[in-house]
């Protein structure tokens, strides 16, 4: 290593590990400012008690990782928190969605890798709610 | 900065830099793994019309940041996404938080800044609809 490229090495570095003290630094709320579209789909299965249906459609939500809109996915299942009255334990699977903007969005509607997810997965689903959220 | 020294920085630097390679070449799915339970929230408000009590909500919505469990959170309201049947756009603040695993769930919700937020803002609504989500 050259003396330039060792220096050139530590400032990078050193960038680096600024970088990664700030982020530890920053408790919460970072999400929102990196992704600031949020797209959140519950599916009901029609057979709501098959592990099956609801593994297949897990499987299923997964491919929508490849848009290219997609920054990043969550797929989820009811989680084993207390029953109250206000929280809906009735779904089966859960697609969190981030996206940089709204054009983003529209994007994954109309992508292809959607459109086979709704022409093969879409037999297992009964019910879709959609929230559309725009963070603030 | 003695040999010794060099040695053990440039390790880290060269571990924080594949550390970002590798991150950079996984397109999503990173938040999934990072906080594996998600909690969201909808309100209604009581009076919908009402950018006011909508804009207070959301201030207090955001206190909620303080708790130490609370990794991540995103305050929402409804995004400008095409109107289709499946997507529900009558509710007027979204709440969605990340924690590391069901306990820390749990400490959100007894904790005495959420119980000040409830005492302080659950006037301005008039529904809400919790969903508690495990990544798969």
């Amino acid at each position: 290593m050259s003396n330039t490229d060792r220096r050139k090495f530590l400032g990078t570095a050193a960038a680096l590990a600024v970088g990664t003290t700030a982020a530890a630094a920053i408790p919460s709320n970072n999400m929102a400012k990196k992704y600031p579209i949020v797209h959140h789909v519950f599916f009901w299965l029609k057979n709501p008690d098959s592990k099956e249906d609801r593994d297949k459609l897990v499987e299923g939500v997964k491919t929508l990782a490849k848009i290219e809109t997609v920054k990043d996915i969550q797929v989820g299942i009811v989680a084993d928190t207390e029953k109250r009255d206000v929280v809906d334990k009735s779904w089966a699977v859960s697609e969190l969605l981030f996206f940089n903007d709204l054009k983003g969005q529209a994007v994954y509607q109309d992508h292809p890798v959607h459109q086979e997810f709704i022409k093969n997965y879409s037999h297992l689903w009964d019910k879709v709610v959609v929230y559309d959220i725009a963070n603030v």
